[in-house]
């Protein structure tokens, strides 16, 4: 046993968090995609088959008030709240990440008022917030200023209305600073929307205590909740009663079943509502989230550090050098539960890891990037990984 | 046996379409709610269950290509499409109803181009098509008039855009004039968009051979689909190339994974899509919609106009007279899959009908709302639920 693989196998044995990956249907495959999609909860199968046989095909209509699925938005959303530092009452699950942003960057422009009409996106986002962005700066009369997050605090002023930005970057890993970010927006006046989908699950969020207004995030990557399980919105307590939702569907008005023409906006975080929820998808989101009782965030934190530091030590001892080079921020405070490591044959590498049972994934154009979940990922996993991306790595550096 | 029971029973033993009621998980009530959820068809449990241990538990990120979730919204609309008369490419599965509406709304609008700035709309549709509407109407600067659908002809000018109708009433079950109210918006050069919630799946609806332009409808009613299960949205080809979404998400992108930051969107029918799509709850609908396999729209027709005709017999027959009213139009050509009846003490009666065993629905404030689905309901369950209906009104009656 080399001696990196006598080092995980002692972090592992001293990892409180060892005992939660029982908690997930796992094999031989080190599984470093669950930034993507997470692993399958093992409790999640017997609690979906039940929604669909029971719930649906025995109790059917129902099940609306018997099984709880009307109000199901608002109580996994409280489920969710705690995860990404919330009082209850402020996230409703619904609809897709791109559908909240919306929501979020349409109602950030109304609440910023008159006279305000720039939005700031960040430049190096995941495209579909910058798509969106553009759609709805183009709908609410706005400008749009596609910028580099650093670039924020210079960028603002009278005209910003609202800031859309990523906590972590979803290419680089890059963990951005929001506690100063979002006061720099209050600074000026402005709304700020944060996107959490890559760090909601995997660090500590604090949105109450930073300030932050509204925030939107998806729930099946480091929340496992399942192949396009649905996304959350987040408004502060605060703003709630003058959110004013682009999507007014009848399922966020103050009394859906009244069917009245006038449209009157249910009060919390219901109004962040549109349509009739997607119940298997959601109660398989809701069974998911189980797995994070008695899991603080910031032990999952630490261990997320410690994984990637780990992972950065052995790609250092195992691949030879010069043939990747590291995307990712070194400091702690820059960086997200993921590496990217920079690679010329980048697909034809993450190929061959995958054929040999290491599944990252791979970004356009030269981009290998592994996730790392602290709830099941252990050291011995990270170590295996280095060495198996050594082996391909010199193997096809040989061959070329 | 009464008369109208041995009736039943032999309207049963003809009934071609007898046999698919086997596809359906359903026990001794008489479910006359399948307008508002569908019943469970058999087969749908394993094939979630395949989705959710195999698919995400195994193969995890896989599948994505693997088991075909990536192209699961434009597969399932190509499903769909001959239930609605639609050849394949026009319709995509994805999101809520109401955030189908607000696309394809917005959309029309856009395609209405310069000067017509008026969307009219159905003042007695289900509300959330006004919400949406509403907020379309804000958005792109347009006036909103509500007004009946018999209204709409005299209403229509030069400054229409676009014009939504609910092809089924939701509350009284009417059926509108598809055909000549479409002809008719387009005469005025304007742009239609229909909701098929309450007709897809109990009548033929006929979108390309009349022109419809945007279509969008449930999937959870007489779809099957289970509850919540995403909604559709239909684009006339000849429009697709010009359709314009406002919600243009990433997987509406003409390369979704160039992660490109310039949007260009997809050609065909994936334009209209726009978040990662919920897979357990659209897996679970195309699966649902094997139920169809040999079963022609137009059976289904006939076999609903004979089953509601004859709930009316019995109706007619085992209640008191002036207990209730039939709201539905008697004529076939004005009928959908529904019947309602007004009736002063509805919400008790409702009540009521389910203890014995009849589910229906109350639709504020006096209807007592009846749907037939002809894939699994029969004669027999008509007859009785006429009949318990008699038992039950009018012991409310003699106790009032």
């Amino acid at each position: 046993m080399s001696e990196l693989a006598l080092r995980a196998a002692k972090l592992d044995g001293q990892d409180d968090l060892a005992g939660v990956r029982e908690r997930f249907v796992l094999d031989e495959v080190v599984y470093l995609d669950g930034n993507s999609l997470g692993a399958l909860p093992a409790h999640v199968p017997g609690r979906v088959e039940d929604v669909v046989r029971r719930q649906w095909g025995e109790l059917r209509i129902r099940s609306w008030d018997e099984s709880g699925w009307w109000t199901a938005p608002e109580r996994i959303g409280d489920r969710i709240a705690p995860l990404v530092g919330a009082a209850a009452g402020q996230i409703v699950v619904a609809d897709s990440t791109s559908v909240n942003v919306f929501k979020a960057l349409v109602g950030a422009v109304r609440l910023a008022g008159e006279g305000r009409d720039e939005i700031l996106v960040d430049a190096t986002t995941f495209p579909t917030d910058g798509y969106i962005a553009e759609s709805a700066a183009r709908l609410t009369g706005c400008a749009l200023r596609p910028l580099a997050p650093g670039e924020v605090p210079a960028a603002l002023g009278d005209r910003t209305a609202a800031v859309l930005l990523n906590h972590v970057d979803y290419r680089t890993g890059r963990l951005h600073d929001l506690p100063s970010l979002t006061a720099a927006v209050h600074a000026a006046g402005a709304v700020s929307v944060w996107d959490l989908c890559h760090s909601a699950g995997a660090l500590p969020v604090g949105l109450d205590e930073h300030g932050v207004d509204l925030a939107v995030g998806c729930t099946y990557k480091y929340l496992n909740g399942g192949p396009g399980s649905p996304a959350y919105l987040y408004v502060r307590r605060e703003l709630q009663d003058r959110f004013d939702s682009p999507l007014p569907g009848w399922n966020s008005h103050a009394e859906p079943f009244g069917m009245r023409s006038a449209y009157e906006p249910a009060a919390g975080a219901p109004r962040g509502r549109v349509g009739t929820p997607d119940i298997l998808s959601m109660l398989a989101l809701e069974a998911a989230l189980e797995v994070w009782e008695g899991v603080p965030v910031a032990a999952v934190r630490a261990k997320s550090l410690a994984l990637t530091d780990f992972f950065l030590e052995c790609v250092e001892a195992y691949v030879p050098a010069g043939r990747v080079a590291c995307v990712t921020p070194v400091a702690h405070e820059e960086r997200g539960s993921q590496i990217a490591l920079r690679c010329a044959d980048a697909g034809d590498v993450m190929k061959r890891l995958i054929e040999r049972g290491v599944v990252g994934d791979f970004r356009q154009p030269d981009v290998l990037r592994f996730g790392f979940t602290p709830l099941y990922v252990g050291f011995a996993d990270v170590e295996r990984a280095a060495r198996v991306l050594g082996e391909v790595a010199g193997a096809a550096a040989g061959r070329s």
